[in-house]
């Protein structure tokens, strides 16, 4: 008898009290663990998280919960052998298998990156900008974004092991939730064992990650408002999911993945002599047989133009014939098993159905030739290729999981779009066209029905093709689908993060948004003092320390000197009567780009200093025109105050304001710089 | 017998085949209208939405729809005081009205405002920045906003027949969302007025608005995925609407603002002796008094530290004891009289089940006096004030949706904090607190559980009362609140628009996403023709044209001499020797803002033409250093055209790039411009 799969629970492994069920390779049929989480405590793995996992992460900021996470991906980098070698038992071959353990580590580091580059160094995050709420700017309106108390449970599909633990793990982190970790019994081993080497690093605060090897039934039950369940899946499981007492009145917040008939449109401006046909059709292939078929985001329907769907389908044929199906080991392989028996009895239960309307124009459901591998042990399961009859209903409605497509002719490009919006919500579309007017008119016809949508052509080809395809979430981007394809968003940059955070409109005076913010709200005090702030290195620097300048007399001679000094010759600063008509100015007025120069002159103190360099500018909007011999003067205040982790200087945003001498303010804008986090430097 | 209401269905009012049941008048017990949708074909009306209405509003932009939206309600303002009329036989008073109906009014102005402002003048909106998805650049991702084509179903409260109607239409309609609004029969002949009102204006395209006065049986089942239904009411319905099939299975959308237990918290360092102790007794008596205390964001639970405990109850108390009750249309009256018979029953019933662990301090639910009214026929209740016992259950889980509210003691802000989340999710909860650190400790521990938080203190409590203080949603501001709350989110500026849209990323290269999106690409084709851009009025300018500048050398005289000229004698522009330290420079570099002045005089054409002004610059980003007798020059591109609807320029947004002779980029930034539709002016 094979190992019992432990579940992680509450800072200790757990093997369950009866002997559990048998999970097979995929492959050969042999077990490889057996699985049961009888006599788990969900109660108290739902209670460890909360009470020991999240309170740990609220410690910590965004960017140190983002180091982590960098830490434990390239942990898992020196461990790919290990994890490719066990994959190999769930039938994916060597490319498939990188799809998930190489691409769930590449998620783990890009989104890392990118929380560390869009979030502050701090644990609550702003949302749009300031809101005046009355007209003398003593009441003010912030959304911000914080974490909640709570899990985050995530119930996942056997196709993705380790991409799918990883994508989700990633933005819950980052966000401060705590993860418990469900994954499909068919190939929990592998999810077992990278959560297992995860542990093991000792990286992760203790309550941050738990893993449950066996049946949920109950978890939903332990669950709260601050709760969060992101499930991907059957539709079918959803529907059970959503009737939950705890989602319909308990306030527990579902997420959900589902069935996705994705589709793949070629446009109809492609001729057999474009590029873009093969492209299309090697796209189509790859999606059939990659993790054979077994991707939410794999394309179901193949959309054609009338006039050459014979010829698609013959090419798509021909390309499926070349397709070698086996032990996936074998590096003559192309195409393994698929997970189980079972799933290759739905697949053809599936095929059986669409037959109601298609013709298998390529591939028997109940035989193929197979290399290095006993067909009938194994779950293997021939590539098909189905045509669909005029107006047949069953390619828009079954989702056969496996490799199997089925080729739907179009008439024209509205055709194209209803046929697409026919699958009620897809995770995916895609459209091969040269032409951006077809480009435009099927994106924007699908987007309504798609979370992503990709436009293939000769130009993108490459680097599309390198960085997945049509069926290739991608870390930056939205991964989800309205409809049928469950509603849900994940990943999509810090958009996947912000997803488990509660957005919340704060209502204040300045004074108190600064302090409930931690940035510099502008109608707050600031702290005038007689140090100049950039003699300050972050250790001394405060959010409001602020310097006034002296003021500035610009003259006239000033502009001309400026207009001849740097070109620009722009007649609202060199011609009186020109400048007189213009509606905005009416007479000479001070170039903007002179003003915030002499602003800087105002501002700057010039001696070396903790101040290494400003390396932006942002939101700069003239105001008020500055006319000769109007006085300008500046005030700048430290607005916010970004330490890098992994440097000896941060950032330093500051407000400008350039005012006349009126008071009024003629260009306001944030200059950023970067500022040492001690001066003098400690040698090193 | 009174009128029937009439439903507005498919371009037409309807009257039901039956008599309906009579709606009575909240004062005088008169019957004010029947009520009834029998026969009427929801089919028919959800399938005009997405045939008529849908597409019509496909056809406008953003700009286009707000300017209709302004239209309306400019055109309602002239019929206030219809409206105003009709609503005292709801039981509001002129005060309560104006929260209803001057500031539905207000709510559609400001909302229009802000997608005018903060979206372009198109149908599609970008989300977030360029996605670069392989090396070279030829694979990007862009995240989009597109319109549903389907309907946006409002159900609501009785409580703000206008306002409630008008917060969710105006969304909606810049969404590109038609609706059917489906008011609560208690308040139905308001709603129908001023729907009936914006039909007669003609200012909504056909199959934008329809009404539905009657139930709403059935509709549900004509929806899919495309739609949304938006309920305001009782958690008891929202969980009927979640476990439709509809909703389980179908795809549609369901956002929920359901019973909210909100709470309002003294803060522990406020003493008898400040003025906030003031401000939270008047606060929490307004909130229970406005609308008779029938708001979901009224304050249910009155949490004060426990040795303020007595004081504030008798404060409270004596301050309910000057609230006068009775007819709404008196001038005497403070409180009108709660919708319905009905109501005041259920609000009875709760008072009741908060006795059993809260004893009355203010008020008889049996009894009140009232002012030119029968306090039997009309719908009148005492204001209530409880005071609960230690470890009360029932404050936070029963909702009297009345003039009533509990006081209870916390020792501490944590204890505080973990009080107000024993709500399990609110909409809105405010602290009054003249210490910082208060604010901060207990906003963060709010935040997750609300979603707005008012802060109020001397500073800001003028102009916070004007803005309607605690219980008064803002257009600008998120509207909702999780677990029990509903979990929905409404308003906040275009947030609440974005909430009906779908958002999509597109995967293209940068020629592709140009075409899709209107907006140009880095990477796409850029048109440099003969004629300056800068000589091309908006009807002539197009995306992706551009101006390649000739080179200019930048000398170390031109560096000195910008230092000397505007002040900016930072030591990286004036010491060779601290230069050459600088970790970042080594070396003397050039300022960044002489590099964009010299790059204005490289692009600039100078003599008077279409482009007006050059109003700010966004992104500036300084990527490399420019060393003496380094040469630059810029590219400009049209990035984006937005012309204004109601000006005779619109805004160009340029892509700016200055390049050193290596072709290293060294600064990028946007321009922005306003520029003549067109040049020269036709005369007025």
């Amino acid at each position: 008898m094979t190992a019992l799969l432990e579940s992680y629970s509450a800072g200790r492994w757990y093997a369950a009290t009866d002997e559990g069920r048998p999970v097979l390779d995929a492959v050969t049929g042999e077990e490889v663990a057996r699985i049961s989480s009888t006599g788990l405590d969900l109660g108290a793995m739902v209670a460890h998280a909360r009470t020991v996992g999240a309170p740990a992460l609220a410690e910590l900021t965004f960017h140190e919960r983002a180091g982590l996470l960098k830490a434990v991906a390239k942990h898992l980098t020196g461990l790919k052998d290990e994890l490719h070698e066990l994959s190999f038992r769930t039938g994916a071959t060597r490319r498939d298998s990188a799809v998930d353990i190489d691409g769930g580590i590449g998620t783990v580091f890009s989104i890392a990156s990118k929380a560390t580059r869009e979030l502050p160094n701090d644990t609550i995050h702003l949302d749009g900008g300031l809101e005046r709420l009355g007209r003398e700017g003593t009441f003010l309106g912030q959304h911000v974004w914080t974490s909640r108390p709570g899990v985050a449970v995530q119930v996942n599909a056997f196709n993705f092991p380790v991409w799918g633990f990883l994508e989700k793990l990633a933005p819950a982190f980052l966000a401060g939730a705590p993860t418990i970790v469900k994954p499909a019994a068919q190939t929990a081993y592998l999810t077992e064992l990278v959560v297992r080497r995860t542990i093991e690093s000792g990286l992760l605060p203790d309550g941050t990650l738990q893993l449950l090897a066996g049946s949920p039934a109950g978890l939903l039950d332990e669950l709260g408002v601050q709760d969060r369940v992101a499930f991907t899946g059957s539709a079918h499981t959803a529907g059970l999911l959503r009737n939950h007492p705890s989602v319909l009145h308990g306030g527990v917040e579902l997420t959900v993945e589902a069935d996705s008939l994705n589709c793949s449109i070629l446009g109809p401006d492609v001729t057999e002599e474009d590029p873009e046909l093969d492209l299309f059709v090697r796209s189509v292939v790859a999606e059939m047989t990659v993790k054979a078929g077994q991707k939410c985001t794999a394309i179901r329907r193949v959309l054609v133009p009338r006039a050459l769907a014979a010829t698609v389908t013959e090419a798509i044929a021909a390309r499926l014939a070349t397709v070698v199906v086996g032990d996936p080991r074998s590096d003559a392989v192309r195409m393994g098993a698929l997970v189980s028996l079972e799933q290759r009895e739905e697949v053809r239960k599936a095929i059986q159905s669409l037959r109601a309307s298609s013709e298998i124009v390529f591939g028997d459901p109940d035989h193929v030739d197979v290399v290095d591998a006993d067909a009938e042990r194994g779950a293997f399961l021939s590539p098909a290729l189905l045509r669909a009859a005029d107006g047949a209903v069953e390619p828009h409605d079954v989702e056969p999981f496996g490799p199997v497509s089925t080729v739907v002719a179009y008439d024209g490009v509205a055709d194209a779009v209803r046929l697409a919006a026919r699958g009620r919500g897809s995770l995916v579309a895609s459209v091969v066209t040269r032409d951006p007017a077809v480009a435009r008119s099927v994106v924007l016809g699908l987007a309504p029905w798609h979370g992503r949508v990709l436009v293939l052509d000769r130009d993108d080809a490459a680097e599309a093709a390198a960085a997945g395809g049509h069926g290739s979430p991608l870390p930056a981007l939205v991964h989800g689908g309205p409809g049928r394809a469950g509603g849900g968003e994940e990943l999509g940059g810090i958009r996947g993060v912000l997803h488990h955070m509660q957005r919340t409109a704060v209502q204040a005076s300045p004074e108190m948004l600064t302090a409930i913010t931690g940035r510099w709200t502008t109608g707050s005090r600031r702290a005038v003092g007689d140090v100049h702030p950039f003699r300050k290195s972050l250790a001394d620097l405060r959010v409001g320390d602020a310097i006034a300048s002296a003021p500035r007399r610009v003259t006239l001679a000033d502009i001309d000197h400026f207009a001849e000094f740097t070109g620009d010759t722009f007649y609202a600063h060199t011609d009186p009567e020109a400048a007189a008509a213009n509606p905005l100015f009416g007479g000479i007025v001070a170039h903007g780009y002179l003003v915030v120069s002499l602003a800087a002159g105002l501002f700057v103190d010039p001696d070396p200093g903790p101040v290494l360099a400003n390396f932006g500018v942002d939101s700069l909007r003239f105001l008020t025109p500055v006319k000769a011999d109007d006085t300008i003067a500046v005030t700048l205040t430290v607005k916010q105050i970004t330490p890098r982790t992994n440097a000896d200087y941060g950032e330093v945003r500051w407000d400008a304001v350039v005012a006349n001498a009126g008071g009024e303010p003629v260009a306001t804008y944030d200059v950023l710089t970067l500022v040492a986090k001690e001066w003098p430097p400690t040698p090193a």
